[in-house]
């Protein structure tokens, strides 16, 4: 089933202690997309400038991505610039320039409008609320957030999350919405404003899976999934946005054959880490974009491996 | 087979957000020795003032832990105070008092000779390496070592691991000891110092288990294991001392059938979190020392069914 995914597409200027980038391609729907185009058709909902050319969106076309919602304004597209020198968990960010970002108004083309799930990337929650209320028709809504919009934007946010299936935030982001410590209590909490499904990332250390399997969630499943250990980290940008792009790219390809289980959901979370574990080899999409299927499931059958108990 | 253990027997003051406990039974080698006591028999060599009597010697014997190697001397037993109520991760300590621990010479009673395991808890290295070569007959030494010696005693504590079999610390002593941030880079630099088989502990989010299995290292099993989520923590305190226990005290008992697999290590991993989570649902060893067998083997098979990918 085919997902329609609303975000960023930008550039940015990446420091790591591996090297240096300048203007690489980004932004949430860009990582997002090109993860889940490994596993069912992909349509991006965006914003770009004049600086966002046929090069740029070849990426795209050649994943088989549906770029028709992607807007071309005049003026310069989303540019972010930030580093890691002192820790791979956690951005410095040097510059945020909005630019055409400014003034999105999400545009949903009427190709769009037969997708069954849809991404609400990390955006203003105005702008998500208005994209879900325009996709009536989907099945599966999962969507992500990020500290700015939790501290700063709480009523927008909080009606944005009445209206999804899923949400996946960090750690750091489900506390601060929560306002609580305790990572399972914090999951009760956000799960009674609207989820019935929640993703917590641990960064390098996994992701845990809160999920109402019964109609009105008497039954809960309860995953909690380790990461790949990696030797070499080039590059974190996206990987959060990797890991959701598999996760729900997954989902979306299984759905086909009907009612998604709990074995489904365990499966997505660790084609989500695969997916965030190619993204880290190197700078922005670099990995991602050269990477091909059998790649994904060997890497998937060899972190299986080294988490099974037998 | 049998494990004899040395390390620390003291006495605890603890504040966390669910209360206050004074003096509560305490110290690395008692967490670890109840917890070993539900899989094998264990043995401890340690100090104690007259402030250690019969009811606290009972909480041993209970457990049928031999407590001939427990010395009692003139003077008070080793105490500590600390609180958590920041963080339940990392504890802020208020007093540590050696007391009869300062002059701690550790006496080996003949009756432990023929133990087939050995545990070198915390303590100064310098005793730790004595230990291991009173006992050279033992098959399997494990170990655990924290900043403080890693930071000021280290030619005395890379004497330590030349002579351990496998070392236990958890992310910031394996990032400090080895001088790298990335834990795979870490894991081999530390396994280079010695120990065959490394476990890097990563607080409420697992661990992982780096394993040579060849005689000469030529093949490695790695292994990530998640830990329990948890919707209450009463009381950190010995929550690492109690997966130690779990871990070496399982290891031990399925030796008894023949060479260790790495099923046996993975398995033995999962354990030493079961143990870990049950330590820290009360304070000091107030629920280890009431556990069951019947407990620990359903909260294994609840611990692997959350973690299974099918």
């Amino acid at each position: 089933m085919s997902i329609t995914v609303v975000g960023s597409v930008a550039y940015d200027s990446i420091e790591t202690p591996a090297g240096r980038r300048e203007r690489c391609l980004g932004g949430a729907a860009t990582h997002f997309s090109l993860a889940a185009s490994f596993f069912t058709p992909v349509r991006v909902i965006a914003v770009v400038g004049e600086d966002f050319g046929p090069e740029q969106e070849a990426v795209f076309l050649e994943h088989n991505i549906d770029t028709r919602g992607i807007e071309h304004v005049v003026g310069k597209s989303f540019f972010w610039e930030g580093s890691y020198l002192e820790n791979l968990n956690e951005a410095k960010t040097h510059a945020t320039e909005l630019n055409v970002f400014a003034s999105f108004e999400p545009k949903i083309p009427d190709a769009y409008r037969d997708s069954e799930f849809l991404f609400l990337a990390n955006i203003d929650p105005v702008l998500q609320r208005r994209v879900r209320e325009a996709m009536q028709q989907v099945k599966l809504v999962a969507g992500d957030t990020m500290n700015y919009w939790i501290q700063g934007h709480r009523p927008a946010l909080l009606e944005v999350l009445k209206g999804l299936d899923l949400l996946l935030i960090n750690d750091t982001e489900a506390r601060m919405l929560a306002a609580t410590n305790n990572l399972v209590q914090a999951a009760k909490t956000i799960m009674a404003m609207g989820p019935s499904s929640l993703i917590i990332k641990h960064g390098e250390y996994g992701a845990t899976l809160f999920h109402n399997t019964g109609p009105k969630g008497e039954r809960a499943d309860l995953f909690r999934a380790p990461a790949m250990p990696l030797e070499e980290v080039v590059d974190p940008t996206g990987a959060g946005d990797s890991f959701a792009g598999g996760f729900f790219g997954y989902l979306a390809s299984v759905a086909e054959k009907g009612e998604l289980t709990p074995g489904d959901y365990r499966r997505a979370i660790f084609y989500g880490s695969v997916m965030g574990s190619f993204a880290v080899e190197r700078f922005g999409t670099e990995r991602i974009a050269q990477l091909t299927r059998g790649e994904i499931d060997e890497r998937f059958a060899h972190f299986r491996e080294l988490t099974h108990l037998d």
